[in-house]
């Protein structure tokens, strides 16, 4: 089965966790969310999500993907997490799927992994990734290679299909962009 | 401040949820996620929320609006709650604003506030909405009177900001629907 990491720091982007964790479920992968902090974890709008491991019982080896979220602090806390930029790093080399929304290019910009690569991040932000040697654009979701980036929380959804498409049959992700309406409401 | 209930009922559709408890949020709503079952509340893709309340500590006099998220079983949960269906027919009938997206039109059409109502529901759905003399159209989000009704979890962020230009100040709307970056991935 294809797995999926999925951090989930203090100050995470509710809608972007979310959806990300769900778009990827209904495509059969398996998602584990993984908690820098102990029992629950509180989003930058005070939702209270329980995750499914905690971030020292993660091998990375057991993934295929791994994702980082975006929201204040929520990206703050996880750049600032040497377990979360070395995890990062050490999917990167292995050729994993490495890829983060809204502020969060700044963990992977901060772990060395988009130097040279073209990416995206929060409108504003662009600075943060040129710094890491990234090339920023301002598509809402940009793929290089195995990285992949996008922009803030409206673009979780496209975000989250083309995470999917690396990881799953292209049938698989049209048949649950149809079943969650995707077609219908988002560019 | 103004104030919404939010239900969270196991097998709660996350991405609707979070969206809609996100994005009131950050408009300035004071946001209430009130459980129907005690402790954690799981989604249907298996996600852990904690809801900030206990759906038995709910007095409808306190809010502003009512909102049913959709997703199996969380909608089919909410409408055989008679807490919750009973929550929904009093808000009406105090003119609050009653809203629901997904499945969860549902609740409103089981609770008679549909009758003679323009609305709309997951695709597929309308018959459920007709039996409870909803008139159901094919819009992505329909207002008619105090009533709000969307049709699933792509949808979801067009419907957290017309429920939001309800309560709150229109230039409030349109600032968050900016910083959420609605205006360049949302058709």
């Amino acid at each position: 089965m294809v797995k999926a990491l999925v951090f989930l720091a203090p100050g995470f982007e509710e809608i972007e966790t979310c959806t990300i964790i769900d778009i990827l479920r209904r495509c059969g992968v398996e998602v584990t969310v993984a908690g820098l902090v102990s029992n629950q974890v509180i989003g930058s709008h005070e939702l209270a999500v329980i995750p499914d491991q905690s971030i020292e019982e993660i091998r990375i080896d057991d993934f295929n993907a791994i994702v980082c979220p975006g929201g204040y602090p929520g990206y703050e806390n996880l750049r600032k997490d040497e377990r979360v930029v070395s995890l990062v790093k050490e999917a990167f080399y292995q050729g994993k799927l490495v890829a983060a929304i809204c502020g969060a290019p700044v963990v992977l910009s901060e772990a060395g992994v988009l130097n040279g690569k073209v990416c995206t991040i929060y409108p504003g932000m662009e600075d943060e990734v040129k710094k890491g040697g990234g090339i920023p654009k301002k598509d809402i979701v940009v793929v290089d290679g195995n990285v992949i980036t996008s922009r803030g929380p409206a673009t979780a959804f496209a975000f989250s299909l083309k995470l999917a498409e690396k990881l799953v049959r292209k049938e698989t992700v049209d048949r649950v962009a149809k079943a969650t309406l995707a077609d219908i409401a988002l560019k």
